[in-house]
């Protein structure tokens, strides 16, 4: 077929009615009685959905393979099969008491683009393969997303099929429990390029009424465990200036850790999300506090600033609070760059989808981070209100979700050279 | 006996090697491997005690009663046995990993001051009391300081007998299985003054290198419960700005209490003993924190400046960080002052023996707080190491608790109008 008569498809668009109706139709596996999904990974509703997924996938006219990991690939065929595919997907997993939008929203769009490919009856250049990737929440196999970066070669096959659940289940023995240890080495599937759709699980898009968010990477996180060390004394016999109050070491770091992270800001986040006090009663002052800090940048250089001015600030305020105060590093995983050019096509098919939009970084960690080891990836965000997820009020609009199909299925097309817009 | 042929009492100094004998012979009783004691109010090791220093007071000459309630009397006979007694003493029993001094040393030197004033021939005018309160710790049976409490009218005798442990056993049980019910009714003791000798439980006079605090009263306490809620988001998506983040809504508040505790300082103190996040993770801002409060001054109105202050903070704090703060008063103590004149005496007393003094408030409850109820009350602080009380390692020096008791006698004298010093 020559360029010339390659049909136009700048007016193309998925079908926002039929990709909603997947999403509820799908949303009964794992149904929790408040609308949410608790969906665990290779539990008996995850084997639920993903005979479903294969099922639609075949009468979508795609060939579907499972990989040792019970990873999903559902293939459509291009015209030269000699280039790899270009690929989409994200995971049908959920938290246990999860949403029906993470995870979810990336593998039907995709499932909903190959559709409207088919009606609209356009073959690409290069094949197209969508994904579902085991166990990307992490909920009962640790860690989050092992099958993605089983797949980059972070781990070994058989490092994470001898992963256990609480009930000391292995990976191996759930695979087999609902039919998908498949027969495809993990890894072996080869791809072009990777494009995930996922809800924002944030608040900037809604805030900002924008639709679309070209995520540019994944932020560095830098793990942290701390201590503060006073001296526990009576409340009502220790003057004020006397006490070696260690709450009140806490409180400043955390004041501090919000100070230092806003002056490294927009991008820069700081969290204390675990403070506890060591033999706590109402009339002790408190001698000893507990507590963890998260700080995340999209910048390496950025998190190692932080941490340099955190711990200055510790030092000040351990000087002058006469407290011992300890801060250990316990995790650092620097920052994901996705592809520019990979990035910059989400941005043209946004753009010329007349969508608003802003480029942005993933806070939260995604099995495109994990793929962008190895082959060249990328994101598309959507809104989600309140910026909620994990969470069985997790929402987001139809139309919304229609938009971000959208723009993956243009972004599909320019990288798997469909016919020109 | 006229006053010109009274003896001079100016020289007359109690037995501090014999004091010190005594705490260390009473030690026995309860005795803790790590060297502190554990003599919880009517258990075996208290009736042994009881038992000692029933024998003891009798060897000293005095007459020993017990109320209902386990209160011992020991009475010292004066010139004029129509005036009530002045009075003196504390508590022998302990927390169940306490000290050798909370309690036992305003006892042991109350005995220690009668014996002195037998071996010197000196008679009073009036006669002395010598008083062992029963369960002033509270760690068996609540309400601490229970039986001065009922001296004092604020609970009748039944009601205290009917108070239970943790193992059900009831006071009046506890009592009979030691023997210690007696058939003094509780209240019928006369009292004409209450001097109180103590260890500091803070770290005042040490820090200070003085010797004696005069204790002009008890400070008033309140007590809060407080919550802060926010909104619990995704550590790595919320950017700084958009969280509303409980813990860091405590932070402030427990710096704005510090801050106005201090400008109502030396006296006021504010502590925030207990924080406990809703649901922590390491990876979550934090969107609920319950903390508790302990406000404490020695002025009523300070307390109430103080409540009013920290509310204005806390409706700036809310506003400004968009979380609900609730802070409910549960608890309100008002303070008790002393008796100007007994508080005049024991200075006096200090100030003739050449002892370094000041002035101070108790920052803990004891006996003599009740007893103010009822009749001219006051109390003698001595320093103990590092300000450490209901630990085993409590610590205080023989030379100042000589010293405590030498201001103990020499009130004692004034009060009960002994011999002219």
């Amino acid at each position: 077929m020559s360029e010339q008569a390659l049909p136009k498809t700048h007016n193309l668009r998925i079908d926002g009615a039929r990709l909603w109706s997947t999403i509820l139709e799908t949303a009964a596996f794992g149904a929790t009685p408040a609308g949410g999904l608790n969906r665990l990974t290779l539990s008996p509703e995850d084997g639920q959905v993903r005979d479903w997924f294969r099922a639609a996938c075949e009468a979508a006219g795609l060939e579907v393979r499972v990989d040792a990991l019970g990873t999903q690939y559902a293939l459509r065929r291009g015209r030269d099969m000699s280039l790899p595919p270009v690929a989409c997907g994200s995971h049908l997993d959920t938290q246990p008491t999860g949403g029906r939008f993470d995870g979810v929203l990336g593998v039907l769009a995709g499932l909903e683009a190959m559709r409207s490919l088919n009606d609209a009856g356009i073959e690409t250049e290069a094949p197209l393969l969508l994904v579902n990737w085991t166990n990307e929440e992490g909920s009962r196999f640790a860690p989050a997303m092992m099958a993605s970066a089983a797949y980059a070669g972070e781990f070994t096959t058989d490092e994470i099929l001898a992963k256990r659940d609480a009930a000391g289940i292995t990976v191996a023995e759930a695979l087999d429990a609902i039919g998908y240890r498949g027969d495809e080495p993990v890894g072996s599937q080869k791809i072009g390029a990777f494009v995930e759709l996922h809800i924002e699980q944030g608040p900037i898009l809604e805030a900002e009424g924008r639709t679309i968010g070209v995520v540019e990477g994944g932020q560095g996180i830098a793990w942290f465990d701390g201590s503060v060390t006073g001296f526990e004394s009576h409340a009502g016999t220790t003057p004020m200036p006397r006490r070696r109050d260690a709450l009140l070491g806490l409180c400043e770091i955390a004041l501090a850790a919000e100070r230092i992270a806003l002056a490294h800001g927009p991008s820069a986040v700081a969290t204390i999300g675990e403070s506890v006090i060591g033999a706590p009663s109402r009339n002790v002052v408190p001698g000893r506090v507990a507590f963890s800090l998260d700080v995340r940048d999209p910048k390496s250089g950025t998190l190692d600033a932080v941490e340099a001015e955190l711990r200055a600030a510790l030092g000040e305020i351990g000087t002058r609070r006469r407290l011992d105060i300890d801060l250990t590093r316990i995790w650092r995983k620097e920052p994901v760059p996705f592809d520019p050019g990979l990035v910059a096509a989400v941005e043209s098919a946004a753009e010329s989808l007349g969508l608003s939009r802003r480029r942005m970084v993933s806070g939260a960690g995604h099995d495109a981070c994990n793929l962008a080891a190895k082959v060249p990836a990328a994101m598309i965000f959507v809104p989600c209100k309140d910026g909620v997820s994990h969470n069985e009020s997790e929402s987001a609009t139809q139309a919304d979700c229609a938009a971000g199909a959208d723009v993956l299925l243009h972004t599909l097309l320019t990288l798997a050279r469909g016919p020109r817009p």
